[in-house]
């Protein structure tokens, strides 16, 4: 199940120069190698384990290959091709996942009911689409419609992350517990080394997406931010250290807690990580590859806001704001364990992992940057309409594509999600 | 999709006369007819279809093939097919639906879940288990277990009726509203004759299944029971009257109505039966066969008990009692439109309908009768756990199979449940 | 807090005998006595005390003395008394509980914001309407109106019931548990004598109310039943009965219970009836004389029909149906522990108590007799809209005024309801 | 109802000049003013009004009463008096909130069960505790018991704002709608002058509490923010403009909403600010002296978060951040509209308005400042545990006692919260 998926990040249809002084990928390559990608995602899944909505949070893997493809109808076909013919009327309403300005959308915990269209209906439509793209793009497009191009195929790629994370929920609470992959590629690593403190300097720094490759909209504008001195762990939290916390009673003692964490804590019944369960006198953990010990060496994952929050408070230290984070990633190469390893499980601790194996939850709830401007039209409810009881992660996992991800990337869900690749680094005031 | 139901009923492997005089079947030849009847009730769908679970209430078709093999699997081959093997162990756990006696079971929101184990190893399984069964059959089997095989069929038999009520609610869910059928055969049908009040003698009347036939024990001891003189309507309530019904404001009148039903209709914003939505100045309703225009000489369908008493309050009447409905119907013959027809739509109402098309509302609480003893075991658990905060039917519907049916046979529901066929016939007190 | 319940039951203002001969009080005297009874339960209780509604199935004590006045104006006074004018407008609507031909009312859980009006304006409504009661009584009302005032006076013994079984709740939700009396009152028992069955013989007979005294219209009309011969428990199960059950593992062994009363086993987390609390190595419960040891020879309270239901098929028995009971409990003298006895506790388990200390259980589900007709208009309401989900209890409690029961009386709760002094008698089939 | 609060904020015992050069009062002084403002506001109401809790978020009086007086027993008289007796030991659990490490707490929708103790003995126990505390603050205290003392006038100061809005919540309940005053005195207001943009500079603030006077710990450590020009309203969102908003489908338009926000809509049912109601052509709203026509030239009260930011966007507009609101405000003096008025409404918009009046939305999330460190114990919980899903709130409103505001407080609610008194000032970016 190796993906190749592409870099990503122009918006211009020609070849440019990456980071790395290689010859960016033409914007059809890119267009080619990430909606590849989702299928091969999906390739090891059978139509059947493509229906499966587990919770409405999640959605089943159809539709997201569906909904992916309407997005490219909906903002580029429908508006640039000329004379371009829906594949299917209904498809508009039925593939819409939230934009009201585009009229009503399916209740999203309908989703799992949709065995018509069937699998092999919705890759028509894939190819439908493909294949009109593939004309726009090898007729050159305007500059604006490049930009939308690259938006959806980031918006694609923020799909195949959730493929990943959905059919893992699906498949653990099928009482089967299949694997989504037979094994998981072991990524070498011995004895985890200490978490040391590094210190950062303050100062006004410059926050947000620089330069003009493609960013999401909430990674704009950049501008100016006062930051105090501060550290950062040089490591993520492990499954070792948060088994102290577990073993020194941290989800039975409220003074850790945000109020609303614990009272999540007692409705939901939490005592350990999502995915873990007890078997005897050892815990283990649901993984794409079924059911496994859990590692102690490995960072601790799918945990929820309020116990990223609750483990740095017992450790007597915080999480860091996303300020903070952004600061210190940026001079880090965007590299590590990414959905192109197709791990899809987090590589044992070692230094850094700013980037992949687990999002990190920062200490930030996601508003809005001074002078945010939302696209105009519906295309503006992709991200503005969500800042509100979300928080901010950063750096992308072990189901991101690499070239998805960013230093100024701003990833975000509600405090109680766990069903995500979520992890723990810790921060502190520099004293 | 022509089902080929055979007569059930002798819980003997040796033929016996059915009730006009034809041979009766025998045992393996009635285990092969409904086993191939649930296929074929199956194989206009997809795996895709068989998948999906549109309410916890409802069951994936695919799930309804597999438990039903279980049933067979764990009540007769694991207790008596010498050395049997299970197909998967996993399967005992996995196709429980609610036998606390044999240990946990999954809970049955998630059914939909399962697209593991595939479609394809369904059938396989039915395949293992038929052989078994068959070779069990064609050796001979002593009585208790030929009662057991004959439960296991008529258990099947229930779930062919909610494999199609289930796929119709689930198309229904789906925002495209697909098809289950190409058309809706249609049954002859003039105008409505006027309905008459069929005046019944009181006394003392059996009550409850006779004989060595088949019967669910529910239906059983046979018992007297003293009835009052009454009436019963001739033919079933049309949507031509229920539309009167409606025209009068009969959502919008709380005395007309149950204080349980009023809430229900103000908490679920009831203005019509299931499935009729409003399209411009006429009612449609979605049916087995897509949306069509109601059409008002066809009995009311898809009703809750709660309407059904409401309607009949309007009306001036009441509904039947089981033991009224049971004497009136134990004189006509078990004919008329039933799931062998293929149609699974109420045919336009006429004389009698006693038998298929909808099942009948009665005014009857779900209880045991006197001197009831359910089965000892885990089967003891099939019917009477259930009698609680249940309604009784009667009847059978376009959905029931023929064979399945009798005048004592006692099916019930929820007063709010509206996905079955259910309908309404009127009785009254003899003035 | 003895209070003075005079008999009731005559539906003429005319004296009449009573069953033990002596004279039946004038309807003046039985008006006086009964809402003299009502204040005097409250008379032990705050404003502030009057004021608590602690879920939203109970009411405030205050609302029960203005509910029960609003009766008397809505249905007597209002309508027949010449020129009266209403004590304030806004009671029409404020204190109507569920008469939707009344118009609207409001929501029941509001109830516990009543602050205003105030206690002693409550009392001064009671007054008011008191006043012109007495003036139409003295001049002598037409049939019609008499049987009106004693509908309103077994309305308002209902509410006398629920003043204390509300109050009960309302004080143990209190966490400082105060009590409503200052203790209970003993009343003398041994050892329990063994459990007998009483056998009784079969054929038809008369169930309902006979003759002209009052009756509700839900006991009527009397008709004929066809009852098998039955054994019946010559007492009531005990504590200790119950505390062996318990230790039988009774709440964790879904066999013994039906199918929605394990799912509600589960969802409340029961593990004893209500109002018990494991203190150490020893059960206690709440009473109106606040925290006690639960006494072994006391029978069980404060249980659900699921509960009771699952005791018997323990004890390899099952429970009366209401026939049973009636036909059991006619001969017997209504004589007991009542509310008269001021205990509002159940006294010690001794041979028959078919009338008082606890209301008993039947396996009859609420229902219409045969040719049941409510009546018109508003006052139709009062019992025919509740015969849904629901089960019959008989024979009255500790809280229940001794002239306000009878052999016919049909109570009926929702089958999962505790906070009423409901308990459990035993029933077998004739072998 | 005029309340005579002093001014507070000195955390030291001896008396210190105030802003205006006038002697501050000494700590017994102003101990004395606020416990007495407190009953002031209970003055009207009757113990029975005093049990009210009309929804869980809302607490009766009473409740408020005793609560702020446990809050000095606890965590002064416990510590700091000695050889002290607490008042009723059962106090100390019924009493207290939400402070997890002084063990358990009742369910907080339980405060309206609590008839007992009843409202004299709440007095009795405040006497008992002022008593004490008098004795102690006569005798005179060290500097951190000094500042515990501030802490707890503040504390009991936010109750006062609380006994305010929660029982205007409980009088709207109540179907009668009774008045918590007689009349709301008029403050002359003439038309509204036109709004106008304040233009302020950008740069680096000090943001928080500066200097030795009493401040929660939310409002600390005093650091530097980075700020961009912006401009802000000069007065608030008048009725009259948010009538626009109404008239322009503001509630039936998505485009216009957070996600979260436009869900809170439709499941609420929203469509005009809490408490108003439409009566035939006019909108009214209920007030502390009942129902009244809006009034046009008032400030708009009673809006969600997500209505603030709705009618924000409908504006061209956007809700000022914390940083904003407080440097805008720090230049103003701390006077209008207070709780010391006794009016409990809004006054006419005028020019300002920063103070008084309502509580101004902020867009930011309630969150910790950098370096934020929470008291240790018990009293940590008082803020730090709440800084999730909630937004900051500033200025104070017309039931905020004026000695307890100022620029730097910051206030939080949950987003849909609406029975404060809140309101909307707009910003905007300087373009």
């Amino acid at each position: 199940m190796q993906s190749s998926l592409g870099p990503l990040g122009s918006h211009s249809a020609e070849p440019a120069s990456g980071v790395s002084g290689a010859v960016k990928p033409s914007l059809r390559d890119q267009y080619e190698a990430v909606r590849r990608a989702s299928e091969a995602l999906a390739s090891g899944l059978s139509p059947e384990d493509q229906m499966v909505q587990s919770m409405p949070d999640a959605s089943p893997t159809k539709w997201h290959l569906a909904h992916t493809t309407w997005f490219f109808e909906t903002f580029i076909l429908a508006e640039h091709f000329p004379g371009y013919q829906p594949f299917e009327n209904d498809f508009r309403f039925l593939y819409n996942s939230y934009y009201k300005q585009l009229g009503s959308h399916p209740n999203r915990a309908t989703r799992g009911t949709f065995s018509r269209p069937p699998h092999a209906r919705v890759m028509q439509y894939r190819q439908h689409v493909d294949q009109r793209m593939m004309d726009l793009l090898d007729n050159g497009v305007p500059p604006e419609v490049a930009d939308l191009v690259v938006l959806g195929l980031n918006h694609e790629q923020q799909h195949q992350e959730l493929i990943v994370t959905d059919i893992k929920h699906a498949f653990w609470v099928n009482p089967l517990r299949p694997a989504y992959k037979n094994e998981i590629a072991q990524i070498g690593g011995g004895p985890v080394s200490p978490m040391q403190w590094q210190r950062l300097e303050g100062g006004v720094v410059h926050i947000g997406h620089p330069g003009s490759d493609f960013a999401f909209d909430n990674e704009l504008p950049r501008h100016d931010f006062l930051l105090r001195p501060f550290r950062l762990a040089s490591r993520l939290v492990t499954n070792a250290e948060y088994l102290q916390f577990m073993d020194d009673q941290g989800y039975r003692r409220p003074e850790l807690w945000l109020s609303d964490g614990w009272d999540t804590v007692l409705a939901q019944g939490w005592q350990a990580p999502m995915y873990w369960e007890r078997n005897g006198d050892r815990w283990q953990t649901f993984t794409v590859a079924g059911i496994r010990n859990v590692e102690m060496n490995e960072p601790v994952c799918h945990v929820s806001y309020y116990e990223a929050d609750a483990f740095a408070r017992w450790s007597g230290a915080r999480l860091p704001v996303e300020q903070e984070w952004e600061v210190a990633a940026r001079s880090q190469s965007v590299s590590g364990n990414f959905a192109e390893s197709g791990r899809f499980h987090p590589a044992p601790a070692s230094n850094s992992q700013m980037f992949g194996d687990v999002w990190e939850w920062t200490a930030s709830p996601y508003v809005a940057y001074p002078g945010f401007k939302p696209g105009s039209g519906a295309i503006g409810e992709y991200n503005g309409k969500f800042m509100c009881n979300q928080f901010v992660l950063r750096g992308g996992s072990c189901a991101t594509p690499q070239s998805h991800i960013r230093s100024t990337y701003r990833n975000f869900f509600p405090p109680s999600a766990r069903w995500q690749f979520m992890g723990i680094r810790l921060a502190a005031d520099e004293s």
